[in-house]
């Protein structure tokens, strides 16, 4: 248990130094001696977790996946906007989040497939829109895969867009404000009009969903 | 006058080789005596045309302004969409184009300001919404710069997902289901009816704008 404990800090030792290297250097010009040396850790500690730069890159990429999860709520779409304004808050106060969806955007990383964030967040998305279409939240053209990709891809320019022009300052807004853009062309009415779209919601969400991974833990230390 | 010209081709084959080096190396890992190799002119022709690296890049970053003009609309809401399918047009078509995107979104280029791109294209977005505004081609509540800022933002993201996803071969397709997504929650029905929002458009007003620019160039050879 304490070296699975201790394999687990070495693991996060080294993605947060290869986070540190991309942001810094960008993908290409990064090289794996200079996370080992932020790092701090042994050669071979390293190549035991990851095997290339490649490797260590789809490890912070995955970061940015939904480890900490919004919990269920009773309308689904919902439930998608507060994905979207958690992911919002958790991008201006987490630097791991950050460098994977900055190596997700980096155009210029050759040989790195950035595929991967975009179509696992659409999968999610498109998940929960299909059980918004079930229990009738959405207006009766919409396309599950279709809006689900809008949506994401959206979202991945406008957080590109704040962090170019104020480092993410108002990232809560502008987010707040693509989903306002988007919902009355996916959601009907009624929905609409209960829905929180306050630009406080990631950092209210994000507290709610600490404590439920607490509580989750908790309970299994005690089981 | 052939001075002229010769200098504004030597001008050309500079920003065409940054094009080219920041696409391949990043901003980052880029040299001016890269360029200055694969353009093939002399240092003194280079650093008469740009002081520095950052001024290179923001040569190419300025291409993708609109240099290619969408002509007068009635209807400034097609204005807009047609400057949006032009630009997603342009972006499969033409490399320079393709690099100042590139290099917009690159997180990693330090140094650079990369928010002029975005700041220009909202600036001649919020204009067009504002004569839409006045035109009463918008519903009431519509704030022509944050709209603007949602339009030029997403369709960043959108962009940046159809080029990592499939190197933009399906653009045309998500920037006209964007523009059907974000379009109804900022334009009046009467309006929205008549929008040509075909996946072709980008293709169409390309012809449509260059065969107008060539007829204003032959009118002035001819004054």
């Amino acid at each position: 248990m304490a070296e699975q404990v201790r394999a687990i800090r070495t693991r996060q030792a080294i993605l947060s130094a290869a986070a540190k290297i991309f942001e810094d250097s960008g993908y290409q010009a990064a090289t794996i001696s200079q996370i080992l040396t932020e790092a701090g850790v042994t050669k071979g500690a390293l190549y035991f977790h990851f095997q290339s730069k490649e490797d260590l890159a789809q490890g912070v990429l995955a970061e940015q996946d939904q480890r900490i999860m919004v919990p269920d709520r009773t309308s689904k779409v919902q439930e998608i906007l507060d994905m979207v304004m958690l992911h919002a808050y958790r991008l201006q106060t987490d630097r791991m989040v950050r460098a994977g969806v900055r190596l997700t955007m980096d155009q210029l990383a050759q040989g790195l497939d950035r595929s991967g964030p975009f179509v696992r967040w659409a999968e999610v998305v498109t998940a929960s829109l299909q059980k918004a279409q079930e229990q009738g939240e959405l207006l009766p053209h919409v396309v599950p895969a279709e809006t689900s990709d809008i949506i994401v891809g959206s979202f991945a320019g406008v957080q590109s867009m704040s962090q170019a022009v104020c480092d993410y300052r108002d990232l809560a807004v502008r987010a707040s404000a693509l989903m306002r853009h988007l919902l009355p062309s996916i959601t009907v009415p009624s929905v609409l009009a209960s829905l929180d779209l306050a630009e406080t919601r990631g950092a209210t969400v994000y507290a709610e969903a600490l404590k439920a991974a607490d509580e989750l833990e908790n309970a299994g230390a005690s089981a």
